[in-house]
């Protein structure tokens, strides 16, 4: 298990809480939700991922002695301490009684609906905003990145393996875990295989070539020792000799009664380079030998070899998969949609104008459902209300309040599901097996025009109509009583 | 203490280190390197961060129990153990015996020099290359944007609070020390703060106003809270009104003997909004309430709003620093230069050919010193192997041999410290103050001209003659016996 602490959170979510509580409205209940505003690499959809660490979290919430220390040794400006006794107090105890909704892991998301739904009291929801994007935003970054990987390289495999250009450790761990739940079938990372069992691969690198003699008695050496693990990296001087050492040493392996698994090629032109392999080692009847290629691969380079034809078997992704290289963070972002100020009255919706629409948030109590069609093709998204429940199936383009759908006799499903009730757990965490299918169903129901990587077709999300009416209501009377 | 496990490895260094024990020369000495190919972000120099927690990681290096029971637990593609008891046995007591030298943190690098050197018995070099790279790749990184972002701000204060949007929770952390001994001022991330004794700095957010009736009362409220640490956040709604509700209650704030510290804002023209609150404020009397600015900032957009005249005070960077957005990795590599048999041979030079020029690496005993001038301004590093001491200060372009540069007569430094001996640290780390001294002083060494963001003139990193004859020796000599 992977402990995220509470310390790890902003500044500010601690002044506004010991302000929520001097105030004397901490208790006051508010609902927020986690959405994103543009699908990442200018795709057509994400893959929502790390509810589970959210979970884990949430539920063993809690500030230890020493960080109530440091919390309570921070000064403001003038010198004193910027924190009550009284606030370090309340957060020395605290445990957190909220409610969490969420869609489950694997599923596809899109912009501007609800993705995760926080409710209980108004300080504890505020101070779980940090850890909550943090984990959020980056797993569902390079989920999303690995599924559009694997996606180029069909069904051929793809290992994880960029944990040293990682950013930080936990960035490589968890990048480790989204990129198998997005489709990768390994990782190189064995923190991440022994924390989240997931697969592990790797064989050996130009430095073993490079500490022998000859490259020759490296892959002899090498091969002994793994008879049935020996992906042997043919780069380091020259391809074309390499290959003819992996050769010399894969009858070797077949005169001992074992096989040579692989080869890797990790630099160079991989399509000329792989098919010369390819040739070679069919021409020397070791057509089971694999064809491993590296080199600062994404999603755009995979398919390009492809549609050259390149000879590869098996793709090895790190850099621009773990840093999510086009575009290394998720907007996600967790705002206010409601407050009440006890627990049996109704909901008030919120929002936030600001000054760029993008930023206009949406009020209300939250939800979604997802319509699919006959043949299970997903055909659009309701973001709706849960305190005025759709009338009819309606949805209607946020930005465009002329352009509506009408998805009536379409199955739904609601997307949020129960997570936590009172800060407890209420639904067993799927393991690693269950998440990934759940990722590769929903991209079966993707559409393929909404899966294309060059100007791929929108997916519609659309408001249902009392909600749009509720914010425009809103909209309308925040901008005529304080502008 | 932020502790980097052992188990924080690519699986192919364990296959390589069982491998290089079944061989037998898992106690040959081996020399490794740590370069890079590039500057990051198109600039024109990178400043060295991470050495403090590689020393850690190394000087606290060891398997524990569950991480030996996960390894043993293994299986290769037949379905047996992929490692062996005695390898098991092996890594569970191992402690590490290397030596390390490094250019200490903040000092400016740059590409295909020697960074960080580690020597020692092969298979522990091997073992501890992914951490090496995963935290001098990440922190290096990190520091070099935080620098630029300092250098478009001008004088002007740079908050770091990108948590929300880093890669994983040990992104942000290091992220925040990174970021500080780039030049930032404080962090929004209480752990680091807690964890690296960085200044911690924050207010409130959005949420803060929507969860109050009007944006009035929540202003007045915090600023009753915190009459030393209130920078009130204006854009919620709309800017003007925003600035006219804070001044409204900084005056407040004056009848009670307090001052307002300041307003942000988050969103639309931050030229106009910052001129017209500066505007709106001065003429309130209020020229002492300072104005951050914040919005998926960099140094090019802080760049152009400072030649806008934005009233600017201070600027909140987030997401593109942490993540360093437009490059979101350093291309570090670890790279072995150097092997012998037993402690008292003479070192034998290697190198790596690779099918890509910019792959090839540098053999030998690799150190570097630079050059200053009169003034103390830097004017070029030398490269050389410690086992061929220079016999003059000519260094010569690696790329192009017919281009050197004579820096005789000049003051010299050398760069590569001891910071490890036998796998015990031999010099103390110094404190977060004296890397960020050292950061400054370094920076105001190298000339403007390699500083600018368009086109930075290149500084030049040349090797000493005997090197590049070494290098060019053993190219030949590979061509030639492995094409």
């Amino acid at each position: 298990m992977l402990k995220q602490k509470a310390v790890m959170t902003d500044l500010y979510q601690l002044t506004m809480a010991q302000a929520y509580l001097s105030s004397d409205i901490a208790s006051k209940q508010a609902c927020f939700y986690v959405s994103f505003r543009e699908n990442p690499f200018k795709g057509g959809y994400a893959i929502a991922c790390g509810l589970e660490q959210i979970v884990q979290f949430i539920t063993s919430y809690g500030f230890g002695e020493d960080d109530c220390n440091y919390i309570a040794s921070i000064k403001d400006a003038s010198g004193a301490d910027l924190f009550s006794d009284d606030f370090i107090h309340t957060i020395s105890s605290l445990k957190l009684t909220v409610d969490v909704d969420a869609v489950s892991e694997g599923t596809l998301v899109f912009p501007n609906e609800p993705i995760i739904r926080v409710t209980g009291p108004v300080m504890q929801c505020q101070l779980i905003e940090t850890a909550i994007l943090n984990i959020f935003n980056y797993q569902t970054l390079v989920a999303t990145k690995a599924a559009r990987v694997c996606d180029a390289a069909k069904n051929k495999p793809v290992a994880e393996f960029g944990l040293r250009r990682a950013q930080g450790p936990s960035g490589g761990l968890l990048a480790s875990r989204a990129a198998v739940i997005g489709g990768c079938s390994s990782t190189s990372n064995v923190e991440a295989g022994k924390v989240f069992g997931l697969p592990v691969s790797g064989t050996h690198a130009h430095s073993w070539v490079m500490a022998h003699d000859s490259e020759l008695e490296a892959f002899r050496s090498f091969s002994k020792v793994f008879p049935s693990n020996s992906i042997l990296l043919v780069d380091t001087y020259n391809v074309v000799s390499g290959v003819n050492n992996a050769i010399t040493v894969a009858r070797e392996m077949e005169r001992r009664g074992a096989k040579l698994s692989g080869i890797r090629i990790d630099s160079g032109d991989l399509v000329w380079l792989s098919c010369k392999a390819r040739q070679m080692l069919d021409a020397a009847g070791l057509n089971y030998v694999k064809i491993v290629a590296s080199n600062d691969l994404d999603e755009l380079t995979i398919q390009s070899l492809n549609d050259q034809g390149a000879c590869v078997d098996m793709w090895g992704v790190g850099t621009k998969l773990v840093t999510a290289w086009d575009q290394p963070a998720l907007s996600g972002v967790y705002k206010l949609c409601a407050t009440r100020v006890a627990n049996t009255d109704p909901w008030t919706p919120q929002l936030k104008i600001s000054e760029q629409t993008a930023k206009t948030t949406l009020p209300g109590m939250l939800a979604a459902r997802r319509y699919f069609d006959a043949a299970g093709i997903m055909v659009g998204d309701m973001v709706y209300d849960e305190q005025m429940l759709p009338d009819n199936d309606l949805i209607v383009d946020p930005n465009d309040e002329l352009r509506q759908k009408d998805l009536s006799g379409l199955k739904c499903v609601e997307l949020l599901e129960p997570c936590i009730r009172d800060g407890k757990q209420v639904q067993n965490t799927p393991d690693i097996k269950q998440i990934c299918e759940n990722t590769k169903a929903n991209l079966a129901s993707l559409h393929a025009s909404n899966k294309r990587f060059l100007n791929p077709h929108t997916y519609p999300v659309g408001l249902e109509q009392k909600l749009i009416e509720q914010r425009d209501n809103l909209i309308r009377q925040a901008r005529a009583l304080r502008v």
